[in-house]
C-alpha cells in the first residue's frame, strides 16, 4: 500500500460518510416525524463532528507530503489537487471559528425565518452582522493575500475570483434592465388558467425525470416543501412540489432538479466516494439544472410536446401549443428571485452579489443593507420593493453564512448560454428531437462533455473543453435577446 | 468536566451514529432505489467501521479506569456497568476476527437465499459450518470461563444463561405438546375468508397503531416486506405489510411492531443516545411486543372491538363476534415459526434452542442438522417436514451469525405471561376498557412498570420489580392452558 491508496481509502470512506450526512438531509425534509427535530440535530451534530475530525486529520497532511504528484495519472493529480485544497482550507480556519459558526448560523436562521414572517427587518439585522463578522473573518483566514470575499466565494466555484464575474455581470446589466423593459412594455401573453390535479402533475413529474434521463432505479422522487436534489452516484434523489393553480411550478422544478440529479448520476463509478465522484463546482452544476429547465424545457420545440403531455394529463389547456410556449415564458414584474424568469432572474442575483460583496469587505454596513437593497431594486426593475419579505429578507442564504453563493447561480446560465451554442452544434437536429420529446442526444451530450468528468477539471476547464472556447456572457445575452424578442415581438 | 462527563459525551455521540446506522438500515429497507444496493453496503461500512473504532478506542478503557461509579447515582452506576461490559465484550474479539464475521456472513446470507429458493439444505451446510465455527470462536473469547453459548446468549439476554432457560423451556415442552396435540384433535374453527382492500388495511393499521399508544409525531408506519421496528427516541419507525386474504397478517404485525416502537418511545428522554436509552434485552423487547399483540391484541374483549372496526372498514365478515375471535385464536398445523400461533410458536423456538446449542458445543455437526431438525420437528408436532423450506432453511437467523437471539423470542412470552398476570392486579377492570378498544390503562402501565426504565435495571430486574416476583414459566403457561382451553372446549 502507497501513501496515496491510504489517503484514498481514507477520502472514500469519509466521502461515505458525507453520503449518510446527505441522506439524512433528504430524510428530514420528506420522511422524518415532526417530533424528531431536535434529536436529528443532534445526530447531525455527532456525524458532522466525524466528519470534521477526518477533514483535518493530521494524516491527510502527511499522506499529502508522502505524495509524489509526478508518479500519478491524471486522475490521481485531479484528486492530490482536491484532497490538498480541502484539507489547506479546513486547516486554515480556527476550530472555534468554525465552531462559533455553526452555532450562530444556526440561530441566525431561526431569527430570520421570523423575522420574515413579521416582515421586520431590523429584527434579522443585528444577527445577520455577527454572521457578516464572522464570515469575513473566515474568508480573511482563508485568503491567504487575496481578499476574503474571493477565499469565500473559491467554495462554491473554485479558481473563480469576484473580479471575473464582474466583467461578466457588468457586461449583462445593461442589457438585460433593457431587455425587461421592452418585454414589460408590450402586451402581457395570457397565462395558463385553471386547477390541475395532484396525481396528474405528479405523473407528468415522473414522465419528466424519465425523458430527461433520469435514472429512476438509482433514484426517486419525493414532495418536499422546497425541492432539491442529494446525493451521488447511485443513490440521488429528487424532490419536487405541486400547485395546484400552477402545473408548471412542479414540471420545471422537476426538470431543474433532474439537470443536477442526472449530473451526478452521470460521473464515472470508479471516482465513487472520491473528490472527483461530485459535481466539480455550484455554477456548473447550476449550469446543467438551467440547459435542462430553460434552453431545453422552456424552448419552444419542446413545449410544443409538453403541451401535448399535459392536455393528455389535465384536458384542454384553453391555449394553443404557440400561446402555451408564450405562458411557460411569461415576463411579469416580480419581487422574489425564485419565481423569476430567464430574463430577470440574473437581475436578482447581481443585486446580491453586489450587495454581498460590499458587505463582506466593509463597505456596507448591515444597518444600510435594506435601503441599499431597495434602491438597487428601483434601479433595475423600475418598482419600489413594498416590504422585506419581498426584499431584503426573501432568501435563507445569508442567514446560513452563505456569502459567495449567490453569483454561482448566474454562473450557470452564463454556462448554460456557452453549452447550448455547443450542443446545437454537436446536435444539429435538436429542434426535431425536442419537437419529439426525445431529449436522448441534447442529454447525451451533456453527460459525455461535461457530467460524466465530475471534479476531473477545473470549472473553468471543464466548459471551455465542452464548448470549444472559454465560457463568456454573450451567448447567453444573445440567447436571451433572440428567443424574448422573437416571443414579444421586438 | 470529569471523566465521567467526557465518557458519557462520547458515548452520546456514539449512540448518536448508531441511531444513523438505524435510520440507514430502515431507508435501505423502505426508500432505498434498487440499484442503491452495493454503493449502500459501502456507506454502512463507514459507518460501522466509526463505531467499531468508537467501541474500541482506548480512552474509553482510561475513562473507566478513572471513574470511581461509588461517586456516582444510581442511573450513572447503570451507564458504567453497561459502558464496560460492551467496551470489555469488544475488546475480547479480536478484530480479525470480527472482520472475517462480518465478510463470512454477508456471504452466508446470499448463499442461504439462494439455497432456500432451491430447497437444498446442502448448498448451505458447508458455509454454515464455517459460521459455526467463527460463531464457536467469538463465544470462546467471550466466555471467560463460562460456555460459549452462554457467552453469546448474553449478547441478547444480558444475564440469562442456557441453564435458565433449559428450566423455563423444559417445563414449557411437555404441556405445549400435550396442548397443542389437543386443540388439533378438536374441529377447527371457520377462517376468515374474502379479500381485502390494501388502502383500508392501512386505515386500520395506523388506527390500531394510535390506540396502541404509538406517538406518531415521533414515528411513521412505512411498508416492507418484512414488519420492523427501528430507531429510539423521538424518531421510532415501524413497518408492516399487507396481504390482500388475510388482513390479521397488517393488523397483528403493527400491534407487534409498535409493542416494539412503544418501549423505545418511552424510555426517559434524559438518557437519550446513552446505554440506558434503549430497550435492555431483547427478551425485555419481546416481552412488550408479545404482550401488544397477544395478551391484549388477540384477547376476547379487544376482539370484540376490533371486529367491529373491521367491520367498519371491510364491511360484512361473515363472522360474529365470537367466531372472529376463533379465526384470530385459530391453531393449525404448519411447518414456518413465524406465521405460527401463541400455542405452537414457543415449540418452534425450543426446537431451535436445544439445536443451535448442539452446534456451538460441537454436540452436533451441521451435515447432520438437517435431520436432527425434521426428527425434533416429528416428534414435538407429530407430521414430517416436507421440504428445507419448511424446516432448517426457514429462518435467516443462523446465516447472519445471529446464535443465542430465538431463545429470546420464548423468553419474550415467559415474560409477557408474567407482566399480563401483574396488569390485571393493576387495572382490574382491565377486560371492560379492552371491550372499548381503550388501551390506555394498560399501555400506561407497562410504560410505567417496564418501558420508562430503558437500560436501567437487568432484565430479570426490571420484569422481577414490575411482576413482584422472579419471572418463571408458570403465568404464560396458565394463560395459554386456559384461554385456548375455552377456545376449544378441553
Amino acid at each position: 500500500m502507497t501513501a496515496f491508496d491510504d489517503l484514498m481509502r481514507f477520502e472514500r470512506d469519509t466521502g461515505a460518510l458525507a453520503q449518510i450526512a446527505g441522506r439524512l438531509g433528504w430524510d428530514q425534509e420528506t420522511m422524518m416525524p415532526g417530533g424528531a427535530g431536535e434529536q436529528r440535530s443532534e445526530e447531525m451534530a455527532a456525524l458532522e463532528g466525524v466528519l470534521h475530525a477526518r477533514r483535518t486529520d493530521p494524516r491527510v497532511g502527511d499522506w499529502l507530503a508522502a505524495v509524489d504528484p509526478a508518479t500519478l495519472d491524471e486522475e490521481g493529480r485531479a484528486q492530490i489537487r482536491h484532497i490538498r485544497r480541502s484539507f489547506e482550507r479546513a486547516s486554515r480556519v480556527p476550530g472555534a471559528l468554525a465552531a462559533d459558526l455553526a452555532r450562530l448560523t444556526s440561530r441566525a436562521h431561526r431569527i430570520w425565518a421570523e423575522a420574515r414572517a413579521d416582515d421586520n427587518f431590523a429584527a434579522f439585522a443585528p444577527v445577520l452582522a455577527e454572521v457578516v463578522a464572522l464570515k469575513r473573518a473566515e474568508g480573511q483566514a482563508l485568503a491567504q493575500g487575496g481578499t476574503a470575499y474571493d477565499a469565500l466565494l473559491d467554495d462554491y466555484e473554485p479558481g473563480t475570483t469576484a473580479a471575473d464575474l464582474a466583467q461578466m455581470f457588468g457586461a449583462l446589466r445593461p442589457r438585460l434592465v433593457a431587455l425587461r423593459q421592452a418585454i414589460l412594455d408590450r402586451p402581457a401573453p395570457r397565462p395558463l388558467e385553471g386547477t390541475f390535479d395532484e396525481a396528474a402533475q405528479l405523473r407528468l413529474s415522473q414522465l419528466l425525470a424519465e425523458t430527461f434521463g433520469y435514472d429512476m432505479t438509482r433514484g426517486r422522487i419525493d414532495k418536499a416543501v422546497h425541492p432539491f436534489s442529494s446525493g451521488s452516484g447511485d443513490d440521488v434523489r429528487i424532490t419536487t412540489r405541486t400547485s395546484p393553480l400552477d402545473p408548471f411550478n412542479c414540471a420545471y422544478s422537476t426538470i431543474h432538479e433532474v439537470g443536477h440529479a442526472a449530473y451526478e448520476q452521470a460521473i464515472r463509478p470508479g471516482y465513487r466516494f472520491t473528490p472527483l465522484g461530485q459535481g466539480v463546482s455550484m455554477g456548473v452544476h447550476e449550469s446543467q439544472s438551467r440547459i435542462y429547465e430553460n434552453q431545453l424545457g422552456r424552448s419552444r420545440a419542446f413545449c410544443g410536446w409538453l403541451h401535448g403531455r399535459m392536455t393528455e394529463g389535465f384536458g384542454d389547456l384553453g391555449l394553443d401549443a404557440e400561446a402555451f410556449y408564450a405562458a411557460v415564458n411569461r415576463v411579469q414584474n416580480n419581487y422574489i428571485r425564485t419565481e423569476s424568469d430567464e430574463v430577470q432572474y440574473n437581475l436578482h442575483v447581481l443585486l446580491r452579489f453586489d450587495l454581498e460583496q460590499a458587505l463582506i469587505a466593509g463597505d456596507l454596513d448591515v444597518v444600510d443593507l435594506e435601503e441599499a437593497w431597495n434602491a438597487r431594486f428601483a434601479a433595475d426593475f423600475g418598482f419600489a420593493v413594498d416590504r422585506p419579505s419581498n426584499g431584503v429578507l426573501q432568501d435563507v442564504h445569508w442567514s446560513a453564512g452563505l456569502f459567495g453563493y449567490f453569483p454561482t447561480y448566474t454562473l450557470g446560465n452564463v454556462y448554460a448560454g456557452c453549452l447550448l451554442q455547443a450542443l446545437r452544434q454537436a446536435v444539429p437536429d435538436l429542434e426535431t428531437q425536442l419537437v419529439q420529446g426525445d431529449l436522448r442526444a441534447a442529454t447525451g451530450w451533456l453527460r459525455e462533455a461535461v457530467q460524466q468528468h465530475g471534479g476531473l477539471y477545473t470549472p473553468r476547464e471543464v466548459i471551455t473543453r465542452a464548448c470549444g472556447a472559454a465560457p463568456t456572457e454573450a451567448p447567453l445575452l444573445d440567447y436571451l435577446e433572440e428567443k424574448f424578442g422573437r416571443l414579444y415581438g421586438l
